[in-house]
């Protein structure tokens, strides 16, 4: 089975891949996410993972566009804990570290350990395990990055600091997508939908009265300007429900109410 | 008076604030969005201008929390329409140009065009007009910036393509901000809230239905988790109405239905 991931071996989506779909698995490294639609089309992998939330930055939009765009399934969700390393070539001193480089969310969400460090450089990188890998092959002194154990382990590189990011209980959710539609799953316990309202006042709000009526609930929402009609807005939202019959009643009941309704996936809860 | 921006001369920040003060401001460039709030609090500038929301990423949420987290009040917004150009230095042919560096949402708008330039690297960078000046300071052969036109006047640059983005009508919105509380402000139309709601099916819905029954509208709303309690929903939401006083009426109805609510600013609606 072959799976589409951002960034190398070692990477979070490297380690979610392994979580969701056991070692045995075959690697597509991407660097970037919008590359991952055409392979997931082309049947050249079976799956893509996603990154598409976090603790931070709150919902990676252009991800969900990206789904959207291509008319991928999300079949799948995983909640990863990320904790962020500080890691360096062996003997390597907190000292003598001159750059830093890391994806940019990574550098995000570990501005404040930084601040102590005001003779660091921080540079924004493709990968988090891009940058370790670099680091082992050109022997980088000065340089660190901020990755995954897991990516220090796989290029032998000394941890400087460990759990380095702000807010220690750092969740990123990843989803799982495929090409083929995989509606009607009735085993499912959760749906991610994009609409588009109806420009009524209080027209979001008797949609979801009409889902809590069905005990369908919301477990996100985000509205989104239209593309090419800015400033109209559109809805991402995930439902989460225990009965996969009421779900569809709900969204039977909804229809009335939206100008237009797609669902990007039906699948199980994973929190 | 004295004004923050994002970047530098010629940076989209910078047309926000002549547009909204007029070209009689001092601006203090600022390379980064975690450096504005301290800027404002401590005096060292009258107001802080941010991206807050673009057609393609949706809302900027780290920004919302920088705002959030520092107490400052939004005062206004403004609507830029966002046009991109590539530029060189002059007699650059594109065919010539090597690496384009820019701001990752200025590359990520522009995805498209280059996707005919696969001989050009695309690097992300600070700040689209930092790259236009230093292109000019150093001479950099066969290397492009991705900026706004003011910035190849200011920096003498030629443009080697406009308005490259791939949506043609490209707006993102900035929010004005500053250190003092301005609410109770009669003449505002808008406002922007974060509130948490209690863990009730249907809370969401029946919060945004009060709010209609008292023509206040929805112009934007966006779950996000609760810092250190992942996957607890509060919300961002911006409100907008033509009556001030039915307004509060609707603040005072739903506090018995939110566990906190925070009013992040009240101000003129600009759309």
């Amino acid at each position: 089975m072959k799976i589409a991931i951002q960034g190398i071996k070692g990477s979070y989506h490297h380690i979610v891949a392994e979580n969701y779909f056991g070692e045995a698995i075959e690697l597509a490294e991407c660097m970037t996410f919008a590359e991952m639609p055409d392979k997931v089309i082309n049947g050249e992998v079976d799956f893509a993972v996603m990154a598409i939330e976090n603790s931070i930055a709150g919902a990676i939009l252009p991800n969900y566009a990206l789904i959207d765009e291509a008319d991928l399934a999300i079949v799948g969700e995983y909640y990863l804990e990320i904790n962020h390393n500080l890691m360096g070539l062996k003997g390597q001193k907190i000292e003598e570290i001159k750059k830093v480089h890391s994806h940019p969310m990574a550098l995000l969400q570990c501005r404040s350990f930084f601040k102590n460090y005001p003779h660091i450089k921080l540079i924004e990188d493709v990968d988090t395990a891009d940058v370790a890998k670099r680091i082992q092959e050109n022997q980088l002194k000065k340089v660190g990055a901020i990755a995954s154990a897991k990516a220090a382990e796989i290029y032998d590189l000394e941890l400087i600091a460990e759990e380095i990011q702000t807010i220690k209980k750092n969740f990123t959710r990843f989803v799982i997508v495929q090409s083929k539609e995989r509606l009607n799953n009735v085993n499912a316990t959760k749906a991610s939908l994009k609409f588009v309202l109806k420009h009524e006042s209080g027209s979001l709000g008797e949609v979801l009265i009409l889902l809590a009526n069905h005990k369908v609930n919301l477990s996100k929402i985000q509205s989104l300007p239209i593309i090419d009609r800015p400033w109209e807005y559109a809805f991402f939202a995930d439902l989460v429900f225990e009965d996969y019959q009421e779900y569809k009643n709900a969204m039977a009941d909804i229809r009335n109410k939206v100008s237009s309704l797609k669902i990007l996936g039906e699948y199980k809860d994973n929190k």
